[in-house]
């Protein structure tokens, strides 16, 4: 163990496993998970190579590999719980995606909630027993996330009761989808239902693309893989298009709308029936968001206590780079940041589970809420992760850049997070139409509930801070109750600020339409501004529910650095909406200083906190006993290059050089 | 040619080749330029394998094979000037980097400064017809930036008239040099020098590493691959041990320090002789940052007059992506940066050979300014043009993900830029060393020069915004000259409140070392505000010197745009510093709305202007005729993973799994 690291758990002021544990949720959940960690830790059929080592055809095949094998042992352990399985799979997978992933998360989501009871009789089996392998192909060359642009057509001929499926266009080819290249013999097909020459909009079908035995393409089936992507090596998102292929009505997933034998169309109950999903999905990201920058907060400290570099005093030993002020205005907010994102994921998946209980209950008055938060925080969220894991990369120097330190593997396999699930700038702006939807319900003396409740609070209240620009304080920034309170009341004035853009707009005789479009930078800021105060309001209310006093001293510290963060990075808003002066925004920079300084003592033990496996972090630099340098000389040895110990390029190009001038 | 771009290009209110001649510093250069390029584009050796479909192993080999044809190429042509091997290698190499580039930018360049003549004549000859080939080799895995702690040794041996080069730990072993891993055959070693039992510092020996025949590395030399990284495939970044390997005296360069063949030390005349080089590279990469952004720019700006997708006005076809505001936000202000960034690069590089004309006449006033200078504005750009790609590739949705796009690319090739040739935050201290300085020496009254003089402008001057809080306005948002000017005062806030923030310090009795660290934020901010000073104001002077009156216009509304962006983004700042008052930054977001709307016509012909070849972007998104969907799947079908229809993991895994279950 490297004996600054040791000083550094030395020197903590509160017990990490008990912080281990409020993370679980619980010290059980922290028993059970390391009881499945262990099996995979144990388990030599993991011990496999560096994918860093491997070109990309045996990175594919080492993920179907342990796809494979993990659907094996899971049923072998009888694990079968959802959570229990992500722990597993966590630790197995490491950062890079699972081979089969789609077929877990979309494919056979898709068949439980869409196939009517003939159809699940015959589906499920096939697929749970991997028979059937499939994705769900949605996306196209030309289309993403608007939906209604999407050009496959689905044309029923009741003369022979098939559909037939198309690609009409080159744009209209179904691309990007999960493990459609090689690996599905299946996919679920998003198409424009064309039946007794009407067009019926989006409808899902079971499209058989490959031969169950022989795994060829079936006729009509042009498929593939759509080629190398910045990271998701191990993924096959593939190509596929539909020259005319035949599927038995049989196909179209029937248990809402349906298609009768000669052609009928017989309309869904409701069309909000599929959004759930997506939902799920996009409360999911917000957790694994929090925990890409965990990781990476994990690492980028970690190597700052074992790494000495430059100066401070003058003539003295180099110091440990996280006592430099510089280094901890970088990793420190960023730290906070995990934590107030880990909480925030909590606490969104709870609301996710309250809010679809009520809506299987026949209430659905909260979905609005729930659909705006999950989306505005999954960009919220995607978008701040992804710069700060490359501000953790550029904190750890030179061998941040290195695959070794896993920094660049994490951040190419979160970053799509912001595109995918709904592309982050269309996800705020849905964010920011209910938002202004409830202001103006407010307005018109509506009241309103969940987190947009402040902005039906009284007028008068909204406007007490402007007299502090005569030189009246009412905000206190070192209380977080003051601090969420001033968080609302930013997020209050840029959603009228939005609403104001969007009328005077329409005061120039524009349309709806663009009335909004010409408000979308106000509407997006606005959109920021809401989830930011959500995330400082949960971080809060979190640490009510914090009794060890220790633990709660220094998530007050992460919080308040958090908030006040913020406010200096947004100070603008603040000042231009009489929230703060001046002098008070000197104030929070100098307090910042001495939260950092507070934090220090604590930063190994925060990270230690959040109790990732050395096998779960696969970086040299965020080794748990510091010694980093001994391994990061091992793991370059490994390098492909260093096979032999003369590339070829020396006698075919350099050597021959010589000669020829 | 795709209809889209068809029209956008004839609805462009300025003419293209005009504005390309600027970029050019003249309608010859662009001539020129592009005959060079013709001669790659012309020959088939160039036509070589998208490396984004080989394997590490295969992309090295290409580029060593690339660097050969290169050397041999432009010896046929008689291509000698830099600026023209310049031209011809940016084309053939695209994104990626040089596999020999470090023997033509470190060690040729270092043997050229610092051989006595009697080495020259013996090592000049040899590295120039490739028999030796060489690297820099100065960074150890321990330590980067701060030269002192590097801990290889050279101890000279006057028996047998020696120095014997050590690596006396693991964090001594030389790390991260390109070139080193495979290529080289020689390196520049840095290494502490000690004779008759003195340390004398940092000196550089020429040291064989491999057998000019074989290529076998020699006795007492381990040399390798350090391992892949988030880039740089085509580099052998490699490390080197020393173990008490054994060099003449003669191969310590020589031509200032000295050690006699007894052991005496002779001392160099100046230990700021070997500045120079470091200077000249920052300033080369503020150059090509702009190039990196600006090849960026190109690839989203014509993805997104090509893609249509979602909606504006219900009902209509789906529009182009560029006419979302949200769109335009993200984008335009990047292709002002790119702009200015390029007027920055062509300010730095004649500063530079302003001032280092004037060195070798003996004057080095100007030297500290050149130094700050360039130290600052590497950091300012790398770090915004680092965070503008990847704006950029989200611009472009999924596809930007994809490597067809080429922005993962040019992302990986240019981030390192943050971090070699001097860490940025480092960079930016160094510049707040000069700016503290500046700012105390005018305050005891001396005069300042160069882009620093307005430290010294009077106090009086420097306080005329303040009374602007009660309601009166010295600033002009639409007048650019008034801009440079609140920029300006702006930075000379932050440098006061930085260099207060160190006598606070001091006042608690703090020694000025942990007065500069515990103030070291505010200081980072303060170069940050110089160099976006610098920048506006270097863009509003060009602005002057050009005469074609629709080029003017374009520019003039880019220009605005950067400057009023910078002000949004940091409006806190200007507001503390008293310089605007809320109703002013309420009118800066509506006018960038007016810019946003200004430029949209413009914007294809706006990245034209910047000339790429199709080649240069190798990007299937930023094609000049538009034409992307075509080809995007025509690039997918060359994925290796197609090769075949079937992968084998289907035989070896999936397959089995059914009868396992």
């Amino acid at each position: 163990m490297n004996p600054d690291i040791i000083r550094e758990r030395q020197n903590a002021t509160f017990d990490v496993e008990t912080l281990t544990n409020i993370l679980d949720l619980g010290p059980e959940k922290t028993k059970r998970r390391r009881e499945i960690e262990s099996l995979v830790l144990s388990d030599p059929d993991f011990n496999e190579k560096d994918p860093n080592f491997l070109a990309r055809s045996e990175r594919y095949d080492q993920a179907v590999r342990k796809s494979a094998a993990m659907i094996l042992k899971l049923r072998e352990y009888g694990i079968s719980d959802p959570e229990e399985i992500l722990f597993y799979k966590r630790l197995a997978k490491g950062h890079h995606p699972e081979a089969l992933a789609l077929h877990f998360v979309m494919f056979l989501p898709t068949l439980y909630a869409q196939c009517d009871p003939k159809q699940s009789r015959k589906w499920l089996p096939l697929a749970e027993s991997f028979q059937v392998l499939g994705t769900y192909a949605q996306t196209e060359m030309g289309h993403g996330t608007h939906l209604r642009g999407l050009e496959t057509t689905a044309t029923y001929d009741p003369a022979t009761q098939e559909f037939v499926m198309n690609s009409p266009t080159v744009s209209s080819i179904k691309w990007w989808p999960g493990g459609l290249g090689k690996t599905s013999n299946h996919a679920v097909v998003l198409a424009q239902l064309f039946t007794q020459g009407i067009c019926h909009g989006l409808h899902a079908f079971i499209v058989p693309i490959r031969d169950l035995d022989t795994h060829e393409p079936l006729p009509g089936i042009t498929v593939g893989d759509i080629g190398p992507k910045f990271g998701f090596s191990e993924v096959d998102n593939g190509f596929l298009k539909l020259n005319h292929v035949r599927i038995p009505r049989e196909n179209m997933l029937m248990k809402y709308a349906k298609v009768d034998l000669d052609g009928t169309y017989v309309k869904p109950p409701s069309d909000k029936l599929m959004y759930g999903t997506m939902v799920f999905i996009r409360s999911l990201i917000v957790g694994e968001s929090a925990r890409a920058l965990a990781k990476s907060c994990t690492i980028a400290i970690r190597y700052s206590v074992v790494r000495h570099q430059s100066e401070i005093q003058p003539g003295e030993p180099e110091p440990q780079i996280l006592d430099f002020q510089t280094q901890q205005d970088k990793l420190f907010p960023l730290l906070a940041m995990a934590y107030a994102f880990t909480f925030m994921g909590q606490y969104i998946r709870e609301t996710y589970q309250r809010i679809t209980g009520d809506i299987s209950m026949g209430d659905f008055s909260e979905m609005p809420e729930l659909h705006a938060l999950s989306a505005g925080l999954k960009a919220f969220t995607t978008w701040a992760v992804s710069s700060a894991i490359e501000v953790c990369r550029m904190a750890c120097g030179g061998h941040g850049y290195s695959r070794s330190s896993a920094l660049p593997d994490i951040y190419v396999d979160i970053t799509p997070n912001c595109t995918y699930e709904g592309e982050n700038t269309v996800m705020m702006l849905q964010t920011a139409r209910y938002l202004v939807k409830s202001y103006q319900q407010a307005k018109a003396g509506q009241r309103l509930s969940g987190t947009v409740s402040y902005l039906g609070e009284a007028r008068q209240q909204r406007l007490q801070p402007q007299p502090m620009a005569a030189g009246q304080t009412v905000v206190d920034i070192s209380d977080l109750a003051s601090l969420v309170d001033v968080y609302k009341l930013r997020a209050m004035s840029l959603v009228e600020l939005a609403a104001n853009s969007i009328q005077e707009e329409l005061g120039k005789r524009k349309s709806h339409a663009h009335a909004w479009n010409n408000s979308a930078i106000d509407l997006v800021r606005a959109s920021d501004a809401h989830c930011h105060y959500v995330v400082v309001k949960v971080f809060t209310e979190k640490l009510g529910q914090i009794s060890d006093p220790a633990i709660h001293s220094v998530l007050s510290t992460l919080a308040q650095l958090y908030a006040l963060r913020g406010i200096k990075q947004n100070s603008g808003d603040f000042m231009l909406a009489g929230l703060l002066k001046g002098s008070q925004v000197l104030q929070i920079s100098a307090r910042i200083k001495e939260l950092l300084s507070q934090l220090r003592p604590n930063a190994v033990a925060l990270v230690d906190s959040f109790d990732f496996n050395d096998k779960s972090l696969n970086s040299v630099l965020g080794r748990y006993d510091g010694n980093v340098y001994e391994n990061l000389f091992e793991w370059a040895r490994k390098s492909p290059l260093n096979a032999t110990e003369v590339h070829e390029s020396f006698h075919k190009y350099l050597k021959p050089l010589r000669s020829k001038l």
